[in-house]
Parts: C-alpha cells; structure tokens; sequence
C-alpha cells in the first residue's frame, strides 16, 4: 500500500484481494448501512426511502472516484457513474458497464419474518455437510440485489487501495424499479445511450449452481404480469340469501384460472408455446454435464416432484420452458374465522414466464381475450398490466465469456459453469436492444436465499468470495 | 294509561300500538346503545364486548319485568329470561319462546364503510318510487339481527306499558355465537330442556318478501362449512426461479375449486345430489302465487342472469336448491403492485348450503376425499370445520301461523306471505331436535340491507313497523 509513485493498472489481483479479506468487517457496515434502507419500489409510500437508497450509493461511487450522480425519472432515481480519470481513457482495455439495482421486494408476510427486515445482521449458518462454517447476512436486499451489488463495488474499493486506478473503464448504472416492473428504465437507457454506451455489461443478479460452484447465466425467460379484477354483484352479498342465484367471481376465477393449464402442467392458453423451439443440442449437453438433479433443485424447498411438463427434467422446466403461474388471489373474506359472504368483487395476479421465440404483448392479449371469454354478460373484468419483457439469450462462447470463467474458477476451485435461468432480468434485453450490448451475468446467490420471501439472506462467503471473485474477473477482462 | 284499577290482559292492541308510535324515539335510542357495542363473535379479541352486549340486553329484560340473566357457555354467554309473573303461568294462552342473536359479523373491508360501523346514525332513505318516505339505521348488526331482537323488546316494552302485563307467558332466549358457527348452543338446550320448552318458538332473523309485503319462513338451507389450506413448498419461492418445476398450492387450489361446479352451475361433488328432493307441488304453487321474479332478486345488487342450475327460477335456486360457494381465497401477494412469488401455502374457505335430505357430515366427508384426491404426494393439505347444520322444514298450516299471517296482514295493509330462505338459522332444527318445538320465522329485513356487507342498514319502517307487528302477532297469538 505505500507504493512511492503513482502505479499504472496492475494484472496482478493479489494486493486487492489482500485487501478485499482485511477490509471485511468496513464491507460488511457499509452493506449493512444500504440494508437499513426500505426501498420497496412497488410501494408508492416508499418512494423517498429509494431516493435515499439511490443517494447513499452515489455518494458511496464518489467515495470510489466515479462521477456520480442520481439522475431523476418519471418513477423511481436510476444512480449513473463512470471512472472519468484520464488513466481510464488511456487504457488499451475493454469498457465496462455495471448494472444493479437498488429497490428490494416488499416484506410480507411480516409476521413470518423472524426479525426487522430492515435491520440486518450476521448470524451463524446451520452446519452443511463437508463445508466451512459460513455464517448469513440477514435482510430484505440481502442478496437480491444490495448484497451483490456491493460485492462489485467493495471490488472497486479494494482494486483501487491497491493500485490507485482501475484496470478497465468502467461505468455503473443502479436503478431503482426492478422489482415493480418499472417502464423508466428503458426510455431511460434510449435517452443517454451514448453516455451509457460501453462493450459489454456485467450483471450480478443471479445465482451459483450449487453452493460453491460459479456459474455465468446466458439464459434467462421474459416476462408478462397481469392483475385481473372480476366484479359480479355491486357488494358483497350474504352467501346463503344470495348463494346460488347471484354469481360469484370467486367461482368465475377459479374456472378461468384453472381454464389455463392442464392437470399435466402444460399451459392451455391458445398459440401459447408457438415460436417455442427444442432446447439447442450442445445447450442441453452442457446442462447435462452439470448433473443438477431434480432432488437438488427441489429437495430444499420441501418438494420432490417436479410440477411443469412431463419429458422436462425440473432444471429445464425452470430454465427452459414457458410457464404460467398465479401469484396471488385476493376474494372475500380471508379472517380468523368465518364470513358466509359472496363477494362483490376477486381479483388475481399471474405471471407468464416466455422463452425465445414468445412475444410478451401477444401472450398478454390472448390471456385478457381468454378471461373476457368466461366473463357473464351481466358481469366484468378489469386488467393491469404489470409489466413484461422477452426472454434473453446471450452468446455461449466469446473472449468476455472465457476470461470470467478462467476467473471464477480460480477464485471457487470449482469449474464454473454456463447456465439458464427461470427468472427474468428484462435489463439484459433492454441493453441489447437500446445500446446493442450483451451483458455478462456472474451471481454469487444461492437458491436457498429466500429472495422475495421472509428471512431473506446471503451468506457470507457470497458476499466475501463474491467481492474476490470481481476482483480477479476485472482483472481478467482487462486483459482481454 | 291512568287506568284507575290493574288491568288483566287485554285483546285490543291499539293502546300499545299508540305506545310504540309515540315511543319511537327512545326505542331508537336503545337500539343505538345495544349498536355501539362491537360484539363480533367470530374474533376473539371482541369477546368482552360480546358479553357487555349479553349484560346490556339482560338489563333491558329485568326492565321489562323478566327475570334475566347472562348464562356462561364454554364460548359466548347466552341470555335467558321468563316472564315469572304470577299471572302469566294462569293465563289460557300459549308460551312462546323469543330466540334472538347479539353477535354480529366482523367489519372488513373496513374501508367500504362511508363511517364507523359502531356508530350508529339515521340518515335519509333514498325515494322510492310510489313509497312513502323512509330512513335508514346504519351500522353493523342494525339489521342482523340487533334491529330486528330489538323490534320484539319494544313490542314488549309498549305491550307492559299499555296493559301493565302480557297477553301470553313469554320466554327469551338471546344467543352470541350465531355468526360464527358456535357450537354451544345446541348443548346449552339440551341442558336446560326442561327450563326452556314452550309450545313454540318465535324467531326474527329473516327478511320480508319484496319492500312491503309480510313474510313467514317455512323453508331453511343447511350449511357446512370448511376451509382448507394447501402447502406444498416449505417457505415462498421466487416464481422466476422455481415457477414450473416447484408446485403452486395456488394451481392445487384453483383446480380443486373449479372441479366441484360445472359450468351450468351444478355442483359436481360425488352424492352432492343424493336425497335432494324435488320442491312440493303445494310449496311451487304458492311461491309462483307469489310472482318474484328473478329480477326483482337480483336487479338490485346488479344482477340479471341467475348462476344456479339451469331450470329454476333465481328464487328456487335460492330457497330449495342446494350449493356450493367459495366464500374466501388467501394466497401469494395482494397487495399493490406485483410480487413475483410463487406462495407455499394458499387457502380457501367454502360452504355447502344443503336442503333437506342432504346431511352436513356426508358432505363434509364427500368433500374431504375430493380434496385429498387432488394433493400431489409432496403436498399436504390441512382441514378446519367451520359448523354444519342440517335444512329446516317447518310447518306451511296450524293456528298459530294462521294467526300470525292475519296479524302481519292488518299491519302492513298487503297479504303475508309463506316463504323459503336461501339462509341458514342451525337453531330451528335445534329447537325441534333438542326443545321438540317448532318455530314462526318473522322478520322484518329486507333484501338490500346488506347484511354482513359494509354500511348494514335496517329501514326506520323494518324497526317502527316491525314493533307494530310484534304487538299485533303476541295478541294474535295469545287468542289461539
């Protein structure tokens, strides 16, 4: 650290590794300091707590040497920053632009939280057969995205105290409605396209394959939310003077939701899996390879059957094939005890998950035409869209791909593995489409995280590894 | 009133007629006060008010000349009083044995409410063509069933105070569990046969037929009750990750709730049917005499095409058909905006209205299976039974009716009706099972006073005229 002159960009991570383990504890505070903030996207009344969020993060990216600033919207702030040090111009390196984002999920079920989502601490982790002892960082953001978010930036840090400047030219890009299917983010990256403009873009979003092994993601399925709200009756009507004779929509949504997938998982929505091709040979061999079992994805959940099309293993059913789920149902009375009502109105959230191949907006307009279809004359259903997205597929070969590789693998001792994933992360087409940039996706979360449910948490080798692992994979691309 | 020498009881019942007229004010001043004690007895956390409501109506007994007192059950107390006065037990006229509920049905959604549902208030009615002006109490339980106990106890009230004693030895008997499904009653009857037994039961739980014309109820559904909770993953998943491969108890539940009902409206249940029979010529005839069209049933909560099975008119699929209605769906997230979760646990409450022949464990049982057969074998579901309780018959001919029709005739200047409910009243097949006495249903509800809906009301005419009645039908009652 006492280096008498000013370094050039070093290739040798080992200093900032050094520093990324002594630096620990400060890493965890500060992540812990982002944790305390509730920046729940979909939740209007939070909307200053996500301001706040975006703020401690571009404060902490000044901290770092970046231009930082947040940059207003019609909805929630997205934070921009970029290393305009003369050295990173200068650099016969590739330039980089991070994304992340800052808005968390809400919290409830609360009551099933065992404490405070929004006060983070570290507790010791059940033992895991023929592991180290590791230890969680527990809290809403936890992993999804503030913990692997701040393993990028606490790499930065350290490279930095290291070796006073940057490998590679890098830009960061944090937004803030990830997690409320937010409309800005788009418009947003068309408007400043030159500025955000880089040669690829690294992402950290996504999972390991197993607990110790990397993994880079180069599929992942697009997205339709819809909300239905059926109305029947102008109130809620006794169930037993009424039952019968007036209709329920309770009884309407069940028909129509059940109406969309057969009793073998297939979904039965019209043209529904048009466009929908094979999983491609040498992609289902690598997966193969992989040897991820149906017991491994669904044994720590509870589960052991797995619930999509039969002739699918669980793995591609998750990361391959288009589903349908229902994401929640709201109708009559759902108290302590109970109410002999007939409601007025029910509604439902769904979820259409797409491969290549499925456009969000014709999938949409077939499921809001097969639900008016089932709708009485002397009834009616109202939609909302929230939100969708197409799937995304990124190349699975290229300089990029196998230098981050080679580095996870060095930093994990475990061959890091190329892979698909069921979630939908609509950045990643939004960057090809607006900025035509592919995106490198390196995650350190594991499946058990709980992201989107109580208890969420990410141990603390993700976060300690995670922080090595860009360490190393910066370096590695700047070589490239 | 200054009769110079202590009546016997009299058979003209316009003195006390001009009792209530005169009175009104200060018998609504009563009914506010019993309405301002939020006695919902399906949460435990109301269960002292639930008791000052007993206390208050105890008190209001005693002031009538009755010895009242508040009976402890092993859930809600029970009030019981007997007019105890020597001359009662000598009069040549039938005991009769008043039946009433205190507890009301919770609030929610609490947000529909214009005001506090505990705070009770007169407000114009609006017009109504060709009717004399009316207003509206409003609050929870104005009509179900305080308003209408209420009209019986100021009948009382001005009968004592006109002639200074009853027509008839009278009985009460005042309930707190009959919203929430309370299994105390029918053993609290049994105990105490001997202290409770009359020639017969008067009721008033139910609703006139149409805005002015008189009713009794003959005919009463059953009902089962269950709710069932479904839970497949141990904690809630990201639908993204786990959607397709990991089971959604949401799916489970939408399945399993549409398979009972086929889209004419037939309950598909195995044996659901079994013991139904078809309704008595003698019954259709006098219920087509009374020419309520479907129209006149559901025009006004905004309806026009009757859901039940094809072949019955609205008012037959709900006074002699038996069903089957969802009456609450809780799962995944129903909040604003979308959360992509796939939920481990979804859960329904539903009930059976049965008719006679139908029998509430049978159902239940039938139910049970039909459930289970649905639950993949990584699945489980859990049952609670929310009460069951068979149909009531009651006799459509006998004195005492005939002298209750002509006395609701002479109030309400339009010929009374005899009439089915599509409601459940457990106590009436109780009385006959437990006391061997049958009841007359007369009540003063109508259709649109949305009882267990938010902004309950009970027309001033139901309370003012319904106390008239009261008056008519216990001298009526006393001649037989």
């Amino acid at each position: 650290m006492n280096a008498p002159f000013p370094r050039t960009a070093g290739s040798n991570p080992g200093p900032a590794l050094d520093h990324v383990d002594r630096q620990l504890d400060a890493s965890l505070e500060r992540l812990f300091a982002l944790l305390r903030i509730p920046s729940i996207s979909t939740q209007p009344d939070h909307a200053p707590d996500c301001r706040r969020a975006a703020e401690w993060l571009r404060d902490d990216l000044a901290s770092l040497g970046f231009q930082a600033s947040v940059r207003d919207t019609p909805g929630l702030p997205i934070v921009v920053a970029h290393d305009r040090s003369p050295g990173a111009a200068a650099l016969n390196a590739p330039h980089v632009l991070f994304y992340g984002h800052y808005d968390v999920q809400p919290v409830d079920p609360i009551e099933l939280w065992t404490r405070d989502p929004f006060d983070p601490i570290l507790v010791d982790a059940p033992a895991r057969d023929g592991q180290a002892a590791d230890r969680w960082i527990t809290a809403r953001g936890a992993s999804d995205d503030k913990g692997q978010v701040m393993t990028f930036l606490e790499a930065l840090r350290a490279i930095r105290a290291a070796d006073g400047s940057y490998p590679l030219r890098i830009s960061v890009l944090l937004e803030g409605e990830e997690e409320s299917g937010g409309a800005n983010l788009r418009p947003f990256l068309d408007a400043h396209a030159d500025e955000l403009k880089a040669d690829f873009a690294l992402i950290c979003d996504t999972d390991m394959l197993g607990d110790d092994v990397p993994a880079i993601t180069t599929m992942l399925r697009g997205m339709v939310g819809e909300e239905i709200t059926i109305t029947c009756a102008d109130r809620d009507l006794h169930s037993g003077l009424y039952g019968n004779a007036a209709r329920n929509p309770l009884h309407l949504l069940v028909e129509i939701l059940s109406s969309l997938r057969d009793a073998e998982g297939r979904v039965t929505l019209p043209g529904f899996y048009d466009g929908v091709s094979p999983l491609p040979a040498t992609v289902k061999e690598s997966w193969d390879r992989i040897g991820f079992s149906d017991a491994e994805l669904l044994g720590p959940v509870g589960l052991s059957i797995p619930a999509g099309e039969p002739g699918f293993s669980a793995l591609e059913q998750t990361w391959a094939r288009p589903t349908y789920e229902i994401n929640g149902i709201t109708g009559g009375y759902g108290g302590e005890g109970f109410k002999t009502v007939l409601p007025g109105k029910a509604s439902a959230k769904v979820s259409f998950r797409m491969v290549s191949g499925q456009d969000p907006e014709t999938i949409r307009a077939a499921f809001r035409a097969h639900v008016q279809a089932h709708i009485p004359p002397d009834c009616s259903v109202a939609f909302r869209s929230h939100g969708g997205s197409t799937a995304s597929s990124l190349p699975i070969e290229g300089p990029s791909l196998r230098a981050a590789l080679a580095a996870l693998t060095e930093e994990w001792g475990t061959e890091a593995a190329v892979v698909g994933s069921g979630g939908s992360i609509p950045v990643v087409r939004d960057l090809q489409e607006s900025l035509g940039m592919d995106s490198l996706l390196i995650g350190f979360a594991r499946a058990d995280n709980r992201i989107h449910s109580p208890n969420e948490k990410y141990d603390l080798s993700s976060f300690h590894r995670g922080t090595r692992s860009w360490v190393r994979v910066l370096y590695a691309l700047a070589s490239i």
